[in-house]
């Protein structure tokens, strides 16, 4: 086999086979195929698409490039959550103790990456004393005793996806359906869900601007799953502004218990209500979205939400007091509010720019190298279609820094008021093919 | 600048600007731009194809990438000629004493190069004495005095064309017109050429399959020369069978000789004087093709064009007394004819295939380091239409091995015997611009 003629078979618009697909794979992360073939052929792909066995059969030779991770000795279905990236996104640190306040098993793996915050494990770091160096014998007896536990996945998982994700950012092959899909399934498969619900984030502010693209991508994902034995259901959610209000890794956690408690902002609850009777319903315990729904909503109301957060917490090593007080956690030396400059209704709120500012603060890493200010961030006062007078505040500013003259212009550059507004659609769509 | 945006603007089908073909092209010959990078952006020209301003753009950073070769001391416009390809192409052979005789400077920069048979200097090696090394001076010095001579061109020419074409032939990035016709035309351009007549070749055999895509070359070719002030025409001339009998060096040098002297093939013959014509109305001897052929038949029959031929392989040492006895080229130990299996017309020839068998005796390169046999090859003698009877023979093989069993099935495997058969047009267009 050639890689030559594997390229110009996909450049030619016809379909690889599973053998020529394992050869790329193979040979790319050996290193014995070369970069320069690796990108043409991606910039071929690009162009000509793959079918959904191509695709299926690129994630499986992305999860057999590298580890594996095997949670078999859990018992019961472990269902995942993806979400493809979004600014002030709550719902993992909420999701997780309460699906597993069902006895649905959590066994999340984490990371800490780059973006306008920290990952979840930044997040939970907020919290005294919280430390995810766990064994993984430790991490697989904490889910079957008390149904959650985050860890950092160990060894090298998918590294032929890390090696051409590399190259897909520096040679314009980035945004093609079938190279996301499988990087992102790949992913999920290797750290060893049995069953994923993937959040597709579209407008200002997600990776998919527009609600065709993320439909997309959904079906890509969700096929790929279901084709490789993985029940696979995707939300397609609104992100054309922050999700919440708080933009930042204390803040976060401050909102995750908000919420957990069922005093947590109108929706967030509604999209941790949708996601997670999805994972309810394909960990088996629930029949319908409805009853899946109520169980979450019991959970909150009856307090076993909270109470399965402050055990995963205290699990982990973390203070459990920050749960009765919220002050705890770390504090910005400066509240700095932002006053409107004119009435009317929040029209637009450019949530990637939000979510830069925000970083700007310190809240997230630009660099791998970066230092996360864990007190630092944003929280909204107002969002899209909320009435505003002239110098009420917009959104509290937390800073540990006094100057932040470019963070509030990037901020009034990207909130717009105007006469009229419209209030976006939470929830766009459930697809399960 | 970044490459990474280059890509992405060609990907999405915008023309690059002069400023970015030049970074690509300068980047990429000094190392700074990667391979990756480049086989990108090669498969995407590959599917967004370029406009003619970038045609001629990246043609003009091929050639200033490296050294160019300056014929300014030559007087009169110096008028190159370029082939795509083929099987058995003696032109440049006749082509470069025929146009010489009339007054028109041929200063052939030429090479050796792998293929079916040698390049033009290993053909004209086969002459005993014949040699290239000469300096530039008195390469300039023979051009001025009697208007014919040819060198191997010393100096870093097109580099960017070189590095480019490699990674092109092993990333599925080789079929592209742009891609193409700025590789044949930098080179030409950097060699020193006024003005430019180019043969490309359609049919088995030729680099292009269909008329169309040769139509299409020669289109794309002939602007970027008028677009970057060298006046170039294309003929597009039949490779469905080999042109002329010969295929082998020596062969060849026999059968240039006898087209010089008027007694050569008529295919071959015919597609001399339209070249030829070309290149005498471009060095501004002629007013238009019939004045141009009328002088260079008249040549031929009056014995100015052999005795041109002659002068030529003196001032470069080679043995003259070839010309009067042809004999004294080199001969192969073995002539073995190839007896026709039924009798019929001769309907097709794969003129690559028989060249491959021609590379098979030891007449061609397959590698660099490969050493060519300078006596073998193939006569032909039936060509597309004639009338063959079972037994006659079809060709003369020309051979120093006494087993030729492989060479003599693929020459039966392609050629072609059946009861009816259309000869090829031989001269399919004039392309102008």
């Amino acid at each position: 086999m050639r890689m030559v003629d594997i390229i110009e078979k996909k450049r030619d618009g016809k379909a690889l086979s599973t053998q020529e697909i394992n050869f790329f794979i193979e040979g790319y992360t050996k290193g014995t195929i070369p970069d320069y073939q690796a990108s043409a052929l991606a910039m071929a792909i690009y162009f000509q698409d793959m079918d959904e066995r191509e695709r299926a059969d690129l994630t499986l030779a992305m999860v057999n490039s590298g580890d594996t991770i095997d949670l078999s000795s859990i018992q019961g279905i472990k269902v995942d959550k993806h979400s493809t990236g979004g600014v002030g996104d709550t719902t993992t640190l909420v999701l997780a103790p309460l699906v597993a306040s069902l006895g649905v098993p959590v066994a999340k793996m984490s990371g800490r990456g780059l973006g306008h915050t920290g990952g979840t494990i930044d997040k939970l770091e907020s919290i005294k004393g919280f430390h995810v160096e766990l064994t993984k014998e430790q991490f697989i007896d904490l889910v079957n005793k008390d149904k959650v536990a985050v860890m950092s996945p160990s060894g090298n998982l998918t590294p032929a996806d890390k090696k051409l994700y590399a190259l897909r950012d520096v040679t314009g092959t980035v945004n093609s359906i079938p190279l996301i899909a499988s990087s992102i399934m790949s992913k999920k498969i290797a750290a060893g869900a049995d069953a994923i619900v993937l959040d597709v984030k579209t407008g200002y502010g997600a990776f998919m601007k527009t609600e065709k693209d993320a439909e997309e991508l959904a079906h890509a994902m969700v096929r790929i799953g279901n084709n490789v034995g993985r029940k696979t259901v995707a939300i397609i959610s609104d992100m054309s502004q922050p999700l919440g209000f708080a933009i930042g890794n204390a803040l976060e956690v401050k909102e995750a218990i908000d919420t957990l408690k069922g005093k947590g902002p109108k929706d967030l609850t509604k999209l941790v209500l949708t996601l997670g009777s999805q994972m309810v319903i394909l960990a088996g315990k629930a029949k319908n979205t409805d009853e899946a729904k109520q169980m979450l909503l019991d959970s909150i109301n009856n307090g076993k939400a909270i109470a399965k957060f402050k055990e995963f917490i205290q699990n982990q090593g973390g203070d459990t007091s920050i749960i009765e007080d919220t002050s705890k956690l770390p504090q910005a030396k400066y509240k700095i509010e932002l006053p409107a400059l004119k009435s009317g209704y929040v029209s637009r709120m450019i949530a990637n720019e939000i979510g830069i500012a925000s970083m700007l603060l310190g809240a997230g890493r630009a660099t791998k190298d970066d230092k996360i200010d864990l007190a630092v961030g944003i929280v909204l006062h107002k969002k899209i279609g909320d009435k505003v007078e002239k110098g009420e505040s917009l959104l509290t500013i937390y800073s540990n820094k006094e100057n932040i003259t470019e963070v509030k212009q990037k901020l009034y550059d990207n909130i717009f008021i105007e006469d009229t507004a419209t209030k976006p659609t939470l929830i766009h769509e459930i697809i399960t093919d």
